[in-house]
């Protein structure tokens, strides 16, 4: 069995094997060593997320995941009173959920590298734009930037208090001159460049654990070490059920 | 556990989850219905490929995957005689290397859909372009297009022989103009327009069949059908355990 890395989130997870996606690109840097599952949810919240983890977590699994991106808050911060309200979870909340989602990972597998991504900035004029028209119209804004740096800030907050790495998505993000078109298409999902940003993130952090792809074992010999008069030679360690 | 689907091949496959690529095109597709599992490996032939059946795919798993690709044969197609002979496999064993891959499938898992590929065309001047220098110069092509030709034909047989689905991607990109340098980066690999191609034959089978993404239930409810008051309701029938 290949070692198997989750990313558990909302829609910025579910959408992240589309074109130039950043669960994508994981995937492909971890080509023959990991498994890159999506388990994205668009839409879901950290309280709609607890439902699901004895679903996508069982605690009796036989070969728990060996590492997990925890990726939510874009729909925590929904803002109460406005369209997307019953998305809404109260700061405090969003915390507590975050930290039962840790502890439950943590209970199936105590060695599981957890990684906890903040929700991106948001940029209210591109969400404007988006939501211009039909259903989706909006009069006030439903997110603010301010609302999810307040979550951001509750989610590297835990981290600290629990010891994992965290990526701040919210500041590393506006660090960039041009942030809003950047890296978001409509003022909250990822453009390609904002993808980038997350896959570079991430990786960084597991470049500094054992979890690196570059330190992990590739999955059966790479074809040069394969003599072509005696191939058996070459899969006698790793293959040896021939 | 999400249904498996499974890629399994030499570097076309290994590459299908680079920008743009087929793979990650499908995991897309396939988000919260099947996990889509790389397992491609560059260089390899189908006599190589045997070594691998028991690891990647062992007769007692609990879950076997629900469908794989089965895509060799660009390097079975290397010449005898020039620089990459050692990846040569003659066209009689091609195809019963194919047989034997096939049958521990369906040993495995006599439900499981089995897709066969064909190698793609050879562009023999984007082979020299890509070969010019150093280790790699060539003085002959070391794949010809009309060799590649003849293994595509002996997969698109053998598929029909044992009733199986196959794409002859051999054929299909030769049916469109310029389809040397329009499909092949070097000849041999995937363009991304190439990549597109994979991806629309291989989804044209899957949709064919009781695997075909639009039909498959999606993971856990739709956000929209989660009540933000009572959202135990929604969770109640696939997520009894909380």
């Amino acid at each position: 069995m290949r070692p198997q890395i989750v990313l558990f989130g909302d829609s910025i997870t579910e959408q992240s094997f589309r074109l130039g996606g950043w669960g994508a690109a994981l995937a492909d840097t971890y080509a023959r060593k990991a498994d890159i599952l999506n388990r994205g949810y668009g839409g879901y919240n950290t309280r709609w997320a607890l439902f699901l983890l004895h679903h996508l977590f069982p605690l009796d699994a036989p070969t728990p995941p060996v590492a997990a991106t925890i990726f939510f808050g874009a729909n925590d911060a929904a803002l109460l009173g406005r369209t997307s309200e019953r998305q809404h979870v109260p700061l405090e909340e969003y915390k507590e959920n975050l930290r039962r989602i840790i502890q439950h990972l943590k209970k199936g597998s105590p060695s599981m590298l957890v990684i906890l991504i903040t929700p991106p900035p948001v940029d209210e004029a591109g969400r404007f734009e988006y939501a211009r028209y039909g259903d989706k119209a909006m009069q006030l804004p439903e997110r603010t930037n301010e609302v999810a740096g307040e979550y951001a800030k509750q989610c590297v907050e835990l981290a600290g208090e629990l010891g994992l790495p965290s990526i701040n998505l919210w500041s590393k993000m506006q660090e960039t001159e041009g942030w809003q078109r950047k890296f978001l298409s409509d003022g909250l999902h990822l453009t390609l460049e904002g993808n980038v940003i997350v896959y570079q993130e991430v990786v960084k952090v597991f470049d500094e654990t054992s979890l690196c792809a570059q330190k992990m074992p590739s999955d059966v010999p790479h074809h040069s070490e394969i003599d072509g008069q005696n191939p058996e030679k070459a899969f006698k360690l790793q293959c040896p059920a021939i």
